[in-house]
């Protein structure tokens, strides 16, 4: 299977001419190699090319790890000493014959360090960005693909509803999300979660990217848990919005809102609608309740192997949904100081709408 | 106290020459700023320079953080679109005249998405290495660190601790680092890991980077096991080998080896002594017991807020340790196909020679 992947990349490459890409350790280099290699100080650089066995630049260290590959390649491997590490990645640009040529590259996952490396063996080489050449290969999602997305859903799912009968009053953000992950991994979740869960209360809900704090749940709080499971290698990243106790009426209705705002989503989710399409239904539902300043960020983004990654639900991106396509519809309402919503679902393009993973009720629950 | 740390690093820019540095999420940021940032596919940049504000581009979603900030800054936010990226980076950059300048960088923690878009921004810029200038800043730990640093050692022994009653012949190395990661969390870990445990027996365990596997530990197996907790924003990174059941004449002899090769690099440790020297005092104990070529990696790293930092311990690092200063002894044997051995401990140098924070047995014991 990773040999037909590599096949459909390299293939692309021609069509889109490159003359190779290079792969540090992330998603892209696992789905290709089915190898996990660690993102540290040592750099690890898989270059891929239309017509040579691919090359792999390593630590000695990690030289058990060559016989794993599923197909050939070359290997060049260094020692402890950085000194010594751009002399071997210009031995494999040039076993490429590279220099001067165009070598792809994923900004959001190669570092400066594993540039300047590859940059010191081929220092007139080009650069372009390749992330839309990489993100297509894993843009739609096999059956396979998809039943690991749905084991990780149901992992997720099943995690938060051991957790929720525990969650009192007085409890404070970080307690909960301990006993979160200790559910998800006893439920059955990789120990490499995809992130973080994010529990967070009251004024904390308001900033969607919070981190747990030691702050107390209180009644009139909302508490917005944003947490995901990994499974072979997948993950979810869902989202659901409790009361704790008796909550106000604009915590209500913009619990209401954002509810509707969901589904909205959710429905125009189908083959060929552009992107743009499900933040716009998502959107609307929230502006025409007056709270459109109040959702500061885009719908959903696709996720797979990564949390964040493509497609992602825009206002901008035409880019046309296409069947096996897996992504987040997640609208949120923050007011700032006082309480936020979000309830995210995880959805797949089926071959006439969107089938949602996850089903975990989206009514608001009050618990504490 | 982020204040000072601030003072500190704007003291450093002026004595190296720089006109500013350039920061993305990672220890380093977090070290400065106490605030938690993703490092996720919107970029977010802290730009420091001597004697100007703190300028911060960040997703406009991420404006609650703005207000976490522990003294002044200017602020850039962008939309969700990416196409208009440059344009916010062009402006915080101009906002501290910075074209044309040095802007140090820290090459391993930023993507070249951040610095494509820090570069549109400034194109004539230099960019050059800052890593042992920001090094620096966290080199040397002080007592409240150190005190993290213990617990987290705690934690982590602790956890194994309760783990290792429960294995038997017959689990999985996936299982075993299951229950580890709960035991961790149960105990007091912070959810973010500093890294996935590595649970590893027999063939595997000669793999110094394994990834925990489904086959089952055996009689005749070294189990390797090398985990870490976090508390506070600090880790551990310990490792540990046992014998499962009855283990060969080798696996004792390379075993009894390591062991001493462990002591041997503690004892090295000292104010003054080179980095190097640590290294050689282990692995002079392996060579001349005859594996040295199986000993595959340096004696250890620096730990703290990451969990492989500065100072190395290399055979060709004649920095020089000093009180305060925090890091791994670890030397192992890993025999191809057959078994391995890794015995870990996290030190801190002293006044005249250097604390293990890890106490827990080092003594091969026999476990299943």
């Amino acid at each position: 299977m990773t040999q037909q992947r590599l096949d459909k990349l390299t293939a692309s490459l021609t069509k889109g001419k490159l003359d190779a890409v290079i792969l540090n350790p992330g998603a892209t280099l696992k789905y290709l190699t089915g190898i996990d290699f660690h993102l540290m100080e040592r750099p690890v650089v898989l270059f891929v090319t239309p017509n040579q066995e691919p090359v792999l630049v390593l630590p000695e260290l990690e030289l058990p790890k060559v016989d794993l590959f599923p197909y050939k390649i070359k290997h060049f491997a260094y020692g402890e000493n950085p000194d010594s590490w751009d002399d071997v990645f210009r031995q494999a640009a040039q076993s490429l014959s590279l220099d001067g040529k165009k070598i792809g590259v994923e900004p959001r996952q190669l570092r400066l360090m594993e540039f300047r490396h590859v940059k010191a063996g081929a220092p007139e080489a080009d650069f372009p960005d390749a992330t839309d050449a990489l993100a297509e290969l894993r843009l739609r999602k096999d059956q396979d693909e998809v039943k690991k997305m749905q084991k990780a859903v149901t992992i997720a799912q099943s995690a938060l509803e051991a957790v929720i009968p525990q969650i009192k009053i007085g409890m404070t953000e970080r307690e909960i999300a301990g006993e979160l992950v200790i559910q998800l991994l006893k439920h059955g979740s990789e120990s490499e979660m995809p992130f973080s869960p994010i529990v967070c209360a009251g004024p904390n809900s308001a900033n969607p990217h919070a981190s747990p704090s030691d702050r107390k749940i209180q009644a009139g709080d909302l508490l917005v848990v944003d947490w995901g499971a990994s499974y072979e290698g997948y993950i979810s990243d869902l989202t659901r919005t409790f009361a704790v106790g008796e909550v106000d009426d604009e915590c209500k209705k913009i619990y209401e809102l954002v509810k509707r705002a969901n589904e909205a989503g959710r429905n125009a989710a189908k083959p060929n609608a552009p992107c743009a399409d499900v933040d716009k239904a998502a959107r609307d539902v929230i502006e025409q309740g007056g709270y459109g300043k109040y959702f500061t960020h885009r719908t959903g983004h696709g996720i797979g192997m990564e949390s964040h990654e493509a497609p992602y639900m825009r206002g901008d991106n035409m880019k046309l949904l296409e069947k096996g396509m897996t992504f987040t519809v997640e609208p949120g309402i923050y007011l700032a100081g006082k309480n936020g919503v979000r309830i995210e679902d995880n959805l797949v393009i089926t071959d006439d709408g969107a089938e949602s993973l996850s089903d975990m009720t989206r009514e608001l629950k009050v618990i504490g």
